[in-house]
């Protein structure tokens, strides 16, 4: 079919069927198409502007707080592997092996990385030989691979894309304090470039990473009321540098083991924007993250002047910084529209005959919809305005969304009294016990999200078997 | 042993054994470190940083001439793989193979990409209907895996970073033209970015790539005279459309094959960089992609307001947009010299108490060694026209190293006695009979490297068998 006679066609309401709106999304604003590989995809071009920008951004916060880039091997050993008890009991099951390269058998087979800890270790140990050496702060932009039964697109994927930070200190101090450190980039990120709010807080000691002493966690809540994890820092202690033999010798001529961390964000975010910000209409961008920022529709761009004046104003807020796109195509107005509704553009710039007559355009805010007159003079100052307000909004919105679905509640029948308004987060103390967090997933269907750093005492019981309670709990139904 | 005891130990001198030499700068400048993985290796922050500047420059390069990035799978059905012929001839035998998700046996097992030709043309097939749709102009930055035998860092591993570019047009002319640009493009990074120069020729038929009807390469001569391919662009005609159905439909509703291209550099260049312009103090950097284009380092920096200066010119010259390290550390200025050259940076800048009386600084060049003296007022400028001498005097030297091992030869006996004096190109002209390849392959030792686009007539007869000649040819060792 013709792209001109193609209609942007509606998607699934969300409010009908969310998992369903969330695939039309997917796919009808072109950030991904199926393949043949099952459990993988490919991330189209407008999907991959996406990651670009949260690249960009997110390295340079990593070379600010004084990382470096590496790049490991994608195989691992399975001899390697196994070094690390916990980790390979977490990690085996779920890896894709090598087994043959070329028509020749291997050996020792690869594991196609699902992590890289031990490579990371196996990299230290030859490298790390005093207390001059450390810290190393490393981080690796990459792909791994996790044998998933069940996938959707950049929620739970076989394959995916991350960055995975690796760090290496001379202290238990020094590595716990780049774990927090790490966690508050990520919810600054999440914050300030995915207009996004976050819970920080740490996993209980079920939930903790295949290895680590602590692992922390930011948890958002998406439009439907479900937590997204959407980012981790792990503190490993000297647990990985025993298992791979790693010691510096210190300043007092001591060998000693040196002290651990990961931390990774994946493509997940991208699921996590879609999520929080989309509506009816489609995807709803941030404009830190947003391909194009800004789109310019001419309107009867067949009269004289209009494709010129458009093409002004393109290159007027190029020069000014934006990601600014023209849509000269021969589609008609309304079709644009709903085109760069559903891709989320942040702000679209209507100009006609008539306001080139009166010397303005219109701007249209994807947000919320809002239409303004702006003076062609003061183009740029409004586009800036405009984007710092859908900034704003879009993160007011979600907060409010957030608030709107966190309950707290201090008794069973109070949690499953409050999921019927609908899902979302469930604030309720802990005893600590597993059996408790076990009991409350069980009789109300949420698990724990994280022990958030903000505390709250909500009571001096355990929601779940009435004994002292040790802390605040978030709860929730995970993606 | 701490690192204030670690001596900038010589490496093996490049008259001796360039292999050896080799080896010992990818180690001591910490590019590259082995690991476990056979054949794989790390790439080290400096290493690293080399390639995040050459993939900047590139992609920015590719950007500006309508190219998008994306992501495909890293997997590939067999089935899949085995779509066209020729591509699956030339690289089934080399690839690793997934047999086993977690514990599960795969029905179909998956290739780990040797090139994506195949992922890109199943995409094609799904959103390639008009030709309003084309051309689609895709590149994407990830790692390949090819079983080799023998390894060597950047110039031959199992596993390597690339670009990989893949572009479907209308017409065999467009992705002809297209094919020609991105050649154009490597050449024109090649000598502006790496300060190398190239050839650019088309290979002969027992030289393409698996499945084009065309190639294209960019050939440089490295010091030893060794031939190493920077790069290649091909043109596949249809043979891929037709291998995987995809069809669009004409302006005059006829339903036709697209034409394809593909197009790739690698981690390679990075040896390339290190074997044309480095000596026997380690690597040489081109200023463009040198991770460090500037180093300061305080001469007797304990003495008072030494180290003040050198921080006041790093800011300086930072400001200016440089890239600039200061070392205040505690190795003495002649062990920093050493590590520095070693590592190839561009300019160090010397500061000292009597050069601060005297209101300026050293510059040192690395690429020839010369220091100059300059007045603290004009260290920008100083600054900005070392670093273009450096590029400019490192590509004549380059170009003058591959002029000086480039021989017109017009019979095997010319090429052999040529050869005496050390490895270099052959000129030669050849009647375009595969026999005569091979045969000047084993009387001399030198294979065809291309048919450069700048043809020469140095005789009307094949170097060989003595018939009419079809065109002129570079021979040479290859990497």
């Amino acid at each position: 079919m013709a792209k001109d006679k193609k209609m942007v066609t509606a998607i699934t309401s969300m409010d009908e069927d969310f998992a369903q709106w969330y695939t039309d999304i997917c796919k009808k604003a072109e950030l991904v198409e199926y393949t043949s590989v099952k459990g993988c995809m490919v991330i189209r071009p407008y999907g991959y502007a996406i990651w670009e920008n949260i690249q960009r951004i997110l390295d340079g916060m990593f070379k600010a707080t004084g990382h470096e880039n590496v790049c490991m091997p994608m195989f691992i050993p399975e001899s390697l592997l196994q070094k690390e008890k916990d980790h390979v009991e977490g990690f085996a099951p779920e890896v894709a092996w090598v087994t043959h390269g070329g028509n020749e058998k291997l050996e020792d087979r690869l594991c196609v990385r699902p992590t890289s800890e031990t490579l990371f270790c196996e990299h230290y140990a030859n490298i790390v030989h005093s207390y001059r050496d450390l810290p190393k702060l490393y981080n690796q932009w990459v792909s791994v691979v996790r044998w998933e039964k069940t996938t959707r697109p950049f929620l739970r994927s076989r394959e995916f894309l991350w960055q995975e930070g690796h760090t290496i200190h001379a202290t238990a101090e020094e590595a716990i304090e780049e774990t927090e450190r790490m966690l508050n980039v990520y919810a600054q990120f999440c914050e300030e470039s995915l207009a996004m709010p976050v819970v920080k807080g740490k996993k209980t000691e079920s939930d903790k990473f295949a290895g680590a002493v602590s692992t922390y966690a930011i948890e958002a809540l998406m439009h439907d009321g479900k937590a997204l994890q959407a980012g981790t820092s792990h503190y490993f202690g000297d647990g990985f540098a025993k298992a791979f033999d790693i010691q510096y010798t210190d300043k007092d001529n001591q060998r000693v083991y040196p002290h651990q961390t990961s931390w990774g964000v994946t493509t997940r975010l991208i699921g996590a924007v879609i999520m929080t910000h989309g509506d009816d209409n489609g995807l709803v961008l941030p404009p830190a993250v947003a391909p194009t920022q800004i789109v310019i529709i001419p309107v009867a761009q067949h009269k004289e002047g209009v494709l010129e004046k458009a093409g002004e104003l393109r290159d007027r807020l190029a020069a000014a910084g934006y990601r600014v796109k023209l849509d000269d195509s021969e589609n008609s107005p309304g079709w644009k529209f709903a085109e760069y509704e559903m891709k989320g553009v942040p702000l679209r710039v209507e100009i006609g005959p008539r306001d080139i007559e009166e010397d303005q355009c219109v701007i249209a805010s994807r947000w919320n919809g809002e239409k303004t007159f702006v003076p062609l003079a003061e183009l740029e100052s409004a586009a800036a305005q405009k984007l710092q307000e859908a900034h704003d909004g879009m993160f007011a919105k979600a907060l409010e969304n957030q608030k709107k679905r966190t309950y707290a509640c201090t008794t069973i029948d109070e949690i499953n009294k409050a999921l019927e308004q609908g899902d979302g987060f469930i604030k309720a103390m802990w005893c600590g016990d597993e059996a408790c967090e076990d009991a409350v997933k069980e009789q109300t269907g949420v698990g724990s999200r994280c022990i958030p750093f903000d505390q709250e005492q909500l009571s001096d019981k355990c929601v779940c078997c009435g004994k002292p309670a040790k802390c605040m709990v978030y709860w929730g139904k995970a993606y």
